[in-house]
């Protein structure tokens, strides 16, 4: 275990000093300072091989997804990211492999300017536990407990991608390589919408990033926010990939029940609705509006203004109902 | 994996509501409010089944074990340990495991009020990795880089315990069963020195807590500090336990070189020696001066006065060389 000390060196290289980082990797503890003001965000996520991403990744791309997954989970509180503490466990040493992680995960910190402020590094099956922390201004958090009846629902960029990638892993589906190397990066290099987030802190009135599938993830916040809500199939973003590859069932099924998109969900009131959508279109965020809130405590579809029957027994049948 | 979500239920249970937590698990991310004044100190650390901790421990002591780890990183700082995220990866979900887990986990954080804001939970092979959180007085933490020459150094408790319960693990050398009993108690049970670390806010110039080994955290201690130390090994506090089983060489080895002690090794200006006597005693906490600090940068020992060597090519031949 001697060996693992080196790894210190790796997690040391990294480019970002904060200045509220009073002391860093090397003692017992980090230090951060805090300040009057602002609240902190805590968020943490496990990621095991072969659960949470296919045995074939990179290690870079499993660098990036550590972190970005992470940040998905501080943009959805609308806060900017500060802090992370990388619990790395590996069946061994392997310099090129740790480069490529730190590569990929650094990069990603160093857009945000995210300091890795503690590391362990244990001997056995490979996975990486984050811990990442942000900083919003007292009481302003977003959660995903405030959407309301009435409320628009929104989401950003498009679904279903990273869960056609991961199909196309399990059993390979696509033919075209330019298809696959586009979905392939949507699951490998997931963009966690932190900017996006914190200009949501004005305008939204709950907010969840999508990791376990558009309906399961608007299904926890219509729970939290104690409310239902429709959602128009035909309005659901899609990539030109998913188009061109897939029959629309198809791909809206992936949208619905696919995880891995790290996109956010949200909710905007009435009053809020031409406000946000000014701001989010100035920075250049790609938003959609795909249904309204309502009081009815469940989650309906529509299709060509259509209703349409969502299976009880969970979501994969949907598919199926329709055809 | 929708057992998973199972869980929860036992991560919410803890009845500790700290009033800074002003959300806790359940949303994105936790969040938390920062008092002005104060610093927080953050670690991270993991432990593998079969690593950490022997496979056949139990549950109880797994959850009490991986709290006590990252609590004795916070009481390495002087601070007050505050909140914890616990991300654990399990082969499978087992009711009464968890039940276990969480009781001997919770038991101690409710000791110490401190309040679990962040659960994930992940199938894959046994392991827990915690980020705990404490806080201190703004710029009043303690480090491993403040020992001067001169300086005494003490450790709180005694040691040698964990590893001499590892090592009848791995072949049975013990044969009282009341001893085994002991030892075993140290190894599965660490009592992190929280309220001594609190204590020696006031008083230490250097403070690191033994997990590698007594050498090893001394080294580390050393190096951060740039000093080095004589110890003295006649005056490393050993338990009736240890005494009655061992040879004073293998005692002193095990206290050593061994690790999972979890007792706060730190040091003392001559100007604040008393008082420190004299408040850790006053709170009941065994303290022993066990060496001196000085200008060398490297680590001796003596014995009824008289230098003794320490091999270069690692501790582990120490006893060895004696005999």
């Amino acid at each position: 275990m001697k060996e693992f000390e080196l790894i210190k060196h790796f997690f040391t290289e990294q480019a970002v000093k904060r200045k509220d980082v009073l002391l860093g990797i090397g003692d017992d503890c980090a230090v951060v300072s805090c300040t009057e003001n602002q609240d902190i965000v805590v968020t943490t996520d496990t990621l095991v091989a072969g659960v949470h991403f296919p045995l074939g990744t990179t290690a870079k791309a499993i660098g990036h997804k550590a972190v970005a997954v992470n940040l998905s989970d501080i943009a959805a509180m609308g806060a900017k990211p500060s802090w992370i503490s990388l619990a790395i466990t590996l069946p061994e040493v392997n310099d090129d492999w740790l480069t490529e992680f730190c590569s990929g995960a650094f990069e990603l910190c160093e857009y945000y300017n995210v300091q890795l402020i503690g590391g362990d590094t244990t001997q056995g099956p490979l996975s990486i536990t984050i811990t990442a922390q942000g900083l919003t201004p007292e009481g302003k958090y977003l959660s995903r407990s405030g959407a309301k009846s009435g409320d628009w629902l929104y989401v950003t960029g498009e679904l279903g991608d990273a869960a056609l990638a991961l199909q196309h892993y399990k059993e390979p589906v696509l033919t075209s390589e330019s298809i696959i190397k586009q979905v392939q990066e949507r699951l490998d290099y997931p963009k966690p919408r932190v900017l996006a987030g914190q200009v949501l802190r004005e305008y939204a009135s709950a907010t969840i990033d999508i990791s376990d599938g558009l309906l399961a993830d608007l299904g926890h916040l219509c729970q939290a926010s104690n409310v239902g809500a429709n959602v128009v199939l035909d309005a659901i973003p899609l990539s030109a990939a998913m188009n061109e590859s897939q029959l629309f069932d198809d791909a809206i099924n992936f949208a619905l029940n696919g995880g891995d998109d790290y996109e956010l969900l949200f909710t905007v009131s009435e009053d809020n609705k031409v406000g946000m959508e000014t701001a989010l279109s100035q920075m250049g965020a790609k938003i959609t509006c795909i249904g309204q809130m309502n009081a009815s405590q469940t989650i309906s579809t529509t299709l060509n203004n259509k209703p349409v029957p969502i299976s009880n027994d969970g979501f994969q049948h949907f598919s199926l109902n329709k055809r």
